[in-house]
């Protein structure tokens, strides 16, 4: 450990102010004190990036145990050494996350916050939209000190938490925390509750398709507008009872629902109606992004420019985050904050992450590999129609239909005792999430043992 | 990689099962399917605790990028692997909560969740106190299939989500998620909207007391019978609208509040209040664990063999999560459930943090540099009258107050200009929160420098 502090210039120094002007291109920096020097840091001494060493009293908000990069602990600090990534930032970490998340920013995005887990990605996205409905998208309506005081008296009631509303779809599934009840619990400062509205949203219907979609385009193009038609209703009805709706979210493919998928007409249209009502426009790719359905994101395939607001993601990605337009940057620090804000670990497997992605032509080759596994799907449900159907998919991110719900178990468990393992999802669908690495061999592979099962049946 | 799956039991197979029973006594495991061998798993092929080697098409519900152990990943697969721990936990799982969690776990607890933040840990401790207050405190209002139904299509207002609440206190501080957005935006699965209530919870006064508490024994302890009695007015009101309280949750220093203390007679009170009352106790000890008060909880202070029921932590312990004692396991698998729960690279260092506090007597050191730091406050606070007072603290956890929120502000500026790195806290505390390797020396360096802030000041 140094045994004193040592100070080279006022705190923040020159280049932790260029740091933070870096970072504040890409998000928010109204909380950041200064950037750290964690490699230099040791015990109860801080190191800034422009050299200041300082007794550290505040450790990321109490959240350092034994000291920074505390000797019996490993060498690679990322990993030891957990950052307030709010307020205190690694030096490094503008740069990391531009050539981690950065690199792979969905159309017309430039901006990115990381959070710890997809549950904490999307309550914040919904934050940041309302925060632009009500501060940013309406320049009359700042938050004056009378709002803010009234969200502390009146709890969830008063002006200064509007009356605002998220649209979603049934069969969605966008995060399983109850966390206003921690909100309800949270009394000690005002920032964090301003603009949060109370619940009475609106849930829409999500397309009913038929599989394989190019076979039922006239049914499905019929059951899609149905929804749509719908969706502007609940907008204009939302609005008139005074709850207007700041923002719609939906997922590429409804995952956790069944893999219920739609046309990229659907997603286009609902984009519009959300610009046209003056909606942010939330695509939620926690499941769906980072390579699956054989684009980086699945909304590239509905070959928009401009395919939404913000997007949402976490799990393979291995940090949780959404990236988001320059508009949906909130007006003040802390108002989108927590203690970690993600984990700069996972940046550094990230990067190589993308690495190995770009290197090895992974994205092809899931192209490849769904292919193998959809049609090998096609075939076994012709061949099992008594036990099999609706089989879809894009990339590998595909799923099939049992005959009912205790057969799906029994495939399952019966595919796994012959050593393949698959997941269920909706009431009674297989869902296939192989990792960006699953070959052809693999699908077929696969597809052997599961005729095998199939057969026996 | 390997080429092909390769089977030596059914899965479970016994070491698994085994496996299971062991961390069934420490958690719930009912969405457990069995144990993996990480070391042993590579790229598409997960190897579970009894050798079979399965090609994985599910992949920690879609979380992993490019397989696993992935060669140019680092080679600790701690690190590297983050599995689904509700479904898929690593084979060292049990031994590791046991060797790191459960070697501190508060007194009367023997079981222990972990999650990725404070947020979720207790969020998830809330929703444990509704079911066991809806379904294992009261054996005749099992969860049929009627009220399953009825989450769904009333979303939050049936008799699938009993009217429950959960008692906080004025300027406490559980979380910054607002996750009833995410839970109202979430209709895929029943199972996550069970037993959780609507908001419209009680809020009780916290003892405003006067230091240093030791001065004040009188006037506290009547301000502290103040706050007591409207906790039980409160229970009452709240049972009679229908919406009894199934939970009081209470930080043993209420910390972002502005490090407000109370008496320990007046936890132990406010304990068997809940007890009287039949709710469950939950200690918020996310930013006081971990050893910052001197003893490893601040709730041992209390110096009572039942502190409470349920211990939510943070921060300071790496990983999130809560212990809780026995009546509060919940009674189905992916009712307490996300993907990652928690992180178990973060217990590894966990176990190492536990070490380091047990070889250097830490706790110990900390009893000591906190004395030296407090007592240094109350001289320079005697010293200052027109600048500091009130000061407190336990341990090294301590606060003092500014003359207004400006003056507050400067002094942490220019104390940081001459090298220490303070925090703020409620509307003009400072507050200390060195980690554990604070030594006495450190406290009297940074009481010069300070002494040399206020001389000039
Ligand atoms: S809510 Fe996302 S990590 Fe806790």
């Amino acid at each position: 450990e140094y045994d004193a502090p040592s100070m080279k210039t006022p705190v923040p120094g020159p280049k932790s102010k260029e740091l933070t002007r870096q970072l504040g291109d890409i998000q928010n920096v109204g909380a950041v004190n200064f950037f750290c020097n964690y490699e230099e840091s040791r015990g109860n001494y801080l190191v800034d990036a422009d050299g200041n060493r300082m007794l550290d009293l505040y450790t990321q908000i109490s959240s350092v145990p034994i000291g920074v990069s505390f000797p019996s602990l490993f060498s690679q600090t990322a990993f030891v050494n957990r950052p307030a990534l709010g307020i205190l930032p690694p030096e490094n970490f503008p740069e990391k996350l531009i050539e981690s998340l950065l690199s792979v920013a969905p159309a017309g995005m430039t901006r990115v916050q990381t959070m710890a887990c997809g549950s904490c990605s999307n309550e914040n996205a919904f934050k940041a939209m309302f925060i632009w409905y009500k501060v940013i998208g309406n320049p009359h309506s700042h938050p004056g000190s009378t709002n803010m005081h009234s969200v502390l008296t009146v709890l969830l009631k008063g002006p200064g938490c509007p009356d605002l509303s998220i649209l979603s779809f049934m069969g969605g599934f966008h995060g399983r925390t109850m966390g206003k009840c921690c909100l309800a619990t949270t009394h000690s400062k005002v920032i964090h509750k301003l603009d949060i509205p109370s619940f009475d949203w609106p849930i829409a219907p999500f397309p009913k398709l038929q599989y394989p979609l190019e076979q039922f385009v006239r049914e499905n193009a019929q059951e899609e507008a149905r929804c749509l038609e719908e969706v502007e209703d609940l907008i204009v009805k939302w609005r008139q009872k005074g709850k207007p709706v700041a923002g719609i979210i939906v997922e590429p493919i409804q995952a956790e629902g069944g893999d219920n998928h739609a046309s990229h007409d659907f997603f286009i249209k609902l984009r519009n109606i959300a610009r046209k009502h003056g909606c942010a426009f939330h695509v939620d790719e926690v499941q769906t992004g980072g390579g699956t359905t054989g684009k980086f994101w699945a909304h590239e395939h509905w070959g928009t420019g401009d395919p939404a607001d913000i997007v949402s993601f976490s799990k393979k990605m291995l940090t949780g985050g959404y990236y988001f337009k320059d508009e949906l940057q909130p007006d003040k620090g802390y108002r989108i904050f927590n203690t970690w804000m993600g984990d700069p670990s996972k940046n550094v497997f990230l990067s190589e992450v993308l690495n190995v992605i770009r290197r090895e032509n992974l994205l092809e080759e899931v192209t490849r590999s769904g292919k193998a596994l959809l049609q090998g799907l096609y075939e076994l449900q012709a061949q099992y129609p008594h036990l099999l159907s609706r089989a879809r998919g894009l990339g590998t991110f595909c799923a099939i239909d049992a005959r009912d719900d205790v057969t799906r178990d029994n495939l399952i468990l019966k595919t796994r005792d012959k050593g393949v393992l698959l997941g269920g999802c909706g009431e009674m669908s297989i869902r296939f999430r192989p990792s960006l690495v699953f070959k052809e061999y693999h699908a077929h592979q696969f597809l052997n043992i599961f005729n095998d099962v199939l057969a026996e049946y």
